[in-house]
């Protein structure tokens, strides 16, 4: 048995979510069918981390062992000649076999992306989302900074498992390309819906609803009731797990 | 009766061509029933050209007339906030009774885009095409050139109507964007699937598998059989119409 490494992209527009569920397409359900497809034995796919449904990756990471006695790149072929349009493999090395994408991951990056324009853009649609007010992003990049470091992050997300909230935070900014406003986070690890949660909470910033002042205060607060609704899923993208 | 124009873009993945039929979901039907929704009237939606199934516009051009009291501006609201996502108006306003998207048009620019790199990529797949072999650029730059000016287009495409094959180009031009390769082709009119069946051509070009100088001899051949297979519909996009 090999145990390989695989960076994967995918639009997750037609996806219930990466995580294999009883109902509904997924992308480990994608994966998991099509290498059992090359290896022609069941293979189990573990990921860096699970996005929701309609949440894309540039830069998943998983990890699976199979029968494979060929080069690496000639799997990373066939996979890309067998997997939907929307699931692609970037790159596929070998690993020692107690590799893990989830627990070996040092961070990960995520980019929540927004069209900041008056009218929606139909060729835009799946990778932002439109907010036709114009948003401050000064005062968004200022709360951002709130962010950064070591904190108590129950106001923003329940954590996958256990009860630690505690996570660090070591990237937040917004970078501006014309009406696209982008929002880059990393963190050694993510609660559940955090990068949604902040950045619903940033866009309240930036629409004057909240100060700067007022994240520092929800963030201290440690209480989930107090941050702003979840940005929606399809502005944000998984862009690389570091290790 | 108000007649209004409107620039409308679209995202063609899920659309069964722009033009209305019988089965299958229509940008024209969807932009129609809109149309009926908010008018309380059956409104018919001229544009300014026909797009196949799959093939994008960020600039189509439509004209319709409808019973309408209001700004134009809070029609264009209304139709953005009933329109289903991958549809959206750009722009609306008022014009005489007499114009027509299609017939007043005095030239369109479509463009179509090739991802050119050994692997396809998921979060690209819906509006490029992709291509393993490197394409030798400057090859299919020296090709384009040829199909510059008025010339019988026949090898190329049928006419939508009558038989004049006869369309005047005035620029036929590659860009590179990194690995995205973007051709730009501009003519007062086109012929059926004459830009997919030109690209089709010109990669051909790239590939090594024609010279320049064979494009110029298909141009003159004014034999359909004589060029390439269309490209594929996801790398094209009607980009604007000129009046």
């Amino acid at each position: 048995m090999q145990t390989c490494k695989a960076v994967v992209a995918y639009d997750g527009t037609d996806f219930s979510g990466y995580q294999i569920q009883a109902q509904g397409r997924t992308v480990q359900g994608v994966l998991e069918e099509t290498l059992q497809q090359i290896a022609r034995h069941p293979v189990r796919v573990r990921a860096a981390g699970r996005t929701d449904a309609g949440v894309h990756a540039a830069g998943q990471v998983i990890a699976f062992s199979l029968d494979w006695q060929h080069p690496t790149q000639t799997l990373q072929r066939a996979l890309n000649a067998l997997l939907p349009a929307d699931v692609s493999i970037r790159s596929l090395t070998r690993v020692d076999a107690g590799f893990h994408p989830r627990f070996d991951a040092v961070s990960r990056q995520y980019r929540y992306t927004i069209l900041n324009q008056p009218e929606r853009d139909a060729l835009r649609h799946r990778y932002t989302t439109h907010i036709a007010r114009p948003l401050r992003v000064a005062l968004m990049q200022q709360a951002g900074r709130y962010l950064i470091g070591t904190h108590n992050f129950a106001s923003f997300g329940k954590p996958p498992q256990g009860n630690n909230t505690v996570r660090c935070v070591t990237q937040a900014e917004w970078q501006v390309n014309g009406v696209e406003i982008s929002f880059f986070i990393t963190a050694n690890a993510f609660l559940y819906r955090m990068v949604r949660n902040i950045v619903g909470t940033l866009i309240q910033v930036g629409c004057g609803a909240l100060t700067p002042v007022d994240v520092r205060d929800i963030l201290q607060a440690k209480d989930r009731s107090k941050a702003g609704a979840p940005a929606l899923a399809n502005g944000l993208c998984l862009m690389k797990v570091n290790y």
